[in-house]
C-alpha cells in the first residue's frame, strides 16, 4: 500500500491570497519520488476551530500530515493550540527548545521578547525539530495511525528542517517505494492530438497517464510505480517519443529537470557555437525578448512598416508573394549580418488586422542558413499579444527542429 | 453575515508540485475586496471519488466555491462527471458549447478531435460561460445553499472569464458588503526607503497598510472598511501619492485595474498619438518585447557589438562617452524614422562582463524628442537577465515620467 500524504499549510495571508503557496509544491515535489501519494493540499487562514477540524480530518484520511505555518510567536500563530486541542494532549514547556530560542536573541545581542517563550510550548510527547534557522522549533506526534509533522512557514526555515530532520526518517516510519516521473514536452501538437497519437501505444496498467498543456509546451506525463523494470520503462518512453516525433523538445526524469522550448534552443545554439539575427514583424521584438541573455542573439530588427523595413535593407522587391519576400529579407540580413542562422517572420494583413482578435492570422516563417532557406507557413488566432507571442514561440522552434534534426 | 467561499483547485499536477497554485491565491485577491471571507484552498489530484468527496464538503460548508481545473478534453479531465456525481445531475450535451468548440478548430484550420466532443456535456441546469481563449466553457450551479462556479485551470482562461462573466454577476446573488483596497504603484523606489517616506502618516486603526514588492513595482496597498468615508479615503490616498512623489505611475482600486507600468505607458503614448522607436543594446529586444502589441512602436534595433551598430548608422564617433555616442545614435534614428520618440540604451562593457553576476552594470539611457536629449544614468546588478530586464522597464519609466510629468 502506498502511503497517502497531506499537505496542510496554515496562514491568514495564504487564504486571502496575498501569499502564494510555494510550500505546499515544494513539499510534493519531495514527497511524490519518495514514495508518497500525495492527494490534497489544504489551506485555512488562522482560526482555531478550523485548525482542529482540518487536524483531525486530515489525521483520519491520510498516514502523513506535513504541515507548515502558524509556528511563530505573535497570538495568531496558533498550530501548538491547535494541535493540543485536536488529539487532547496538554502543551508542556520544553527546555531545550527554551534555550534555544534564548541562544537566538543572544546571538543576535536582542534581549527575548516575553511572546516567544510560547514557541517552547510543546504537545505532549511530540519529537522536537530544531531549527537552526529560526526561532521557531518544529515539531512531529503520531496520532492513530497518523504522523504528523509541524514546520514553519517561512519556506527558507521549511525546506531545510524539511531537508535535515524529516526526509531522512521518513523511511523508519514508512514503507516506501519511491516512483519515477517522466514528463515527454512537445511543442506544436495540441493536446487532444497527442492522445490520439498515443492511442494505439498500450500502457501497463500501473503506469499513470497524464497531460499539461500551456502556451509555452504540452507535456505528456508518465508516472511509474516503484520496481518498474527501468530498461522497459526506457523502452516505453522511446516509443512515445517516436510517436511524438520532431514535436518533442525534452525529456524530463524526477532527477533531472530540462527547463523550457528556449532552454533547448539556448543549449543546441551553445553546443554548436553558431549565432543568430532576427527580422521580426508581427512579434515586435518578443522574439529577440525571448532569446534575452543568450550571446548568440547578435542582432534583432522590427519594423512596423513593410515598406519601410524593405527600404532600410534596399531591397526593391514587390510585396505580393511574403514567403518569397521573407526569403530575399533573410538573404539580404545574412549577407549584412554575418549570422549563421537568420528567421524572417512576415504576416498577412495590416498591424491593425492584427488587433482584432476576430481574425486569423497567417504567418511566413523562413529560416536562412548555409545559402538555403526553409519556409513554414501557420495560421494564429486570439487577441494580438496571443498571436504575437505564438508566432515569436513558432519560429524559435522551426530553428530548435533545425537544430535538433537537421532538416524541417 | 460576511459570505464564505472556498477555493477548489483541480489537477494531480498540483498535488504532486508540477505546478505551483497561482489560481488559487488570484481568486482570493479578487474574492476579498468583493466581500467574501476566504475560508479554505483545497487542492486534490484528478481521482473522481476524491472530487465527490470534496465538492459535497465544500456545498456543505461554504456559500460560494471557485473551481479551476479538469474542464479539459482528456480522459483526466473528471469535474463535470464528479459535479454529476455528487449532485446528482446527469450530463447534458449542450449545442451551442459545441459550435464553439467546433469553431475553435475551424478557426485554427483543424478538424476537431473527437475527445473534445465531451466539453461540451455540461450538468443538467447548470449555467454554461463562455470562453473565448480556450475550448473549454465554465459553467456555474447552486447547489443547495452553495452557488459553485467552475472555470478552466489554464490561468489566462480562468483570468479572463473570472472578471467577464463572474465577478460582475456575484452581486446578484450574494449581499456582498465590499471593502476598497486601493494600491499605489511605484517604480524605482525600494520598499525600505517608501516605508520610511510613509512613516509620518498617520493611517487610522481601521485601515490595514501592506506592500508587495516585485521585479515590476513596488505596491503599497491600503485595505480600507465598508462605510469609511469616501472623502477621507481620497485625502488619504492623495496624501501618500504626493509623498511618493513620480515614482507613482498608477492607481488601482478596488473597481478599477490599472495594469502594470507598460500599461501606463500604452496609455500615455496612445492618449498623445505619439510614435517610438528604440534602440537597444544590453536589454536584447526585451525592452521592444515588453512594448508588444502597441501600435505607437514603430521599429527597433538590436545589435550586440557596438561598433556594428554604429557602422550600419553611418556614425563615426569615438565610442568613449557613452552618454554623448547615446545621444548621436537617438538624433540619427529620430531623424531616419520619422519618430516622435527615441530611446536609446547603451551600457559600460562588454556582453561577457554582463553575464557575470558579481559585476555591476553602468547603464546610459537616452530619450530624444522634439530636438531635445534627455540623459539618464543607473546601475543594475545581478544575474544577466535581471540585468537585462531592469534596464527595460528603467527605460520605460524614463519615457512614462516624461509624459505623465514632462520633465525628468
Amino acid at each position: 500500500m502506498i502511503p497517502k500524504l497531506e499537505i496542510f499549510s496554515q496562514g491568514e495571508e495564504i487564504v486571502t491570497g496575498q501569499t502564494v503557496d510555494t510550500n505546499a509544491a515544494w513539499l510534493s515535489q519531495q514527497a511524490v519520488p519518495l514514495g508518497f501519494m500525495v492527494t490534497r493540499h489544504t489551506a485555512v487562514g488562522d482560526k482555531l476551530d478550523d485548525l482542529v477540524v482540518l487536524l483531525r480530518e486530515i489525521a483520519s484520511r491520510a498516514e502523513c500530515c506535513l504541515c507548515t505555518g502558524g509556528l511563530g510567536p505573535t497570538s495568531d500563530d496558533l498550530t501548538s493550540e491547535a494541535v493540543a486541542k485536536a488529539f487532547d494532549l496538554p502543551l508542556v514547556f520544553d527546555p531545550i527548545a527554551f534555550e534555544q530560542i534564548q541562544q537566538f536573541f543572544n546571538q543576535r545581542q536582542q534581549p527575548m521578547p516575553a511572546a516567544n517563550r510560547k514557541q517552547a510550548m510543546l504537545p505532549k510527547g511530540a519529537e522536537r525539530l530544531d531549527n537552526t534557522l529560526g526561532t521557531a522549533p518544529g515539531f512531529a506526534l503520531w496520532h492513530q495511525n497518523c504522523w504528523l509533522v509541524f514546520l514553519p512557514g517561512v519556506p527558507s526555515e521549511m525546506r531545510q528542517l524539511f531537508s535535515e530532520k524529516v526526509k531522512p526518517t521518513l523511511n523508519q516510519s514508512f514503507n516506501l517505494q519511491p516512483h519515477t516521473l517522466v514528463s515527454i514536452k512537445t511543442f506544436g501538437l495540441g493536446e487532444s492530438l497527442i492522445q490520439q497519437r498515443l492511442e494505439e501505444i498500450t500502457l501497463p496498467e500501473t503506469v499513470q497517464l497524464g497531460f499539461r498543456a500551456s502556451q509555452h509546451d504540452v507535456q505528456t506525463k508518465l508516472l511509474f510505480p516503484p520496481n518498474f523494470d527501468s530498461s522497459a520503462r526506457h523502452a516505453l518512453v522511446t516509443k512515445l517519443r517516436n510517436q511524438l516525433g520532431e514535436a518533442v523538445f525534452a525529456i524530463d526524469t524526477t532527477s533531472e529537470a530540462t527547463g523550457d522550448l528556449v532552454t533547448t534552443l539556448d543549449q543546441l545554439m551553445t553546443r554548436a557555437g553558431q549565432t543568430l539575427a532576427v527580422v521580426e514583424t508581427i512579434s515586435q521584438g518578443l522574439l529577440a525578448g525571448l532569446c534575452t541573455g543568450s550571446v548568440w542573439l547578435l542582432e534583432s530588427t522590427y519594423q512596423q512598416s513593410l515598406p519601410r523595413l524593405l527600404k532600410k535593407l534596399g531591397i526593391t522587391e514587390s510585396t505580393e508573394n511574403l514567403s518569397r519576400l521573407a526569403q530575399t529579407i533573410a538573404f539580404t540580413t545574412a549577407e549584412a549580418s554575418g549570422a549563421d542562422y537568420v528567421l524572417v517572420q512576415l504576416y498577412d494583413g495590416s498591424f491593425q488586422a492584427l488587433q482584432d482578435k476576430t481574425q486569423a492570422t497567417r504567418l511566413h516563417t523562413v529560416l536562412f542558413t548555409k545559402g538555403q532557406c526553409y519556409c513554414l507557413e501557420h495560421t494564429v488566432v486570439g487577441i494580438a499579444k496571443h498571436k504575437q507571442h505564438r508566432a515569436a514561440l513558432l519560429a524559435v522552434d522551426m530553428l530548435r527542429r533545425y537544430l535538433q534534426f537537421g532538416r524541417l
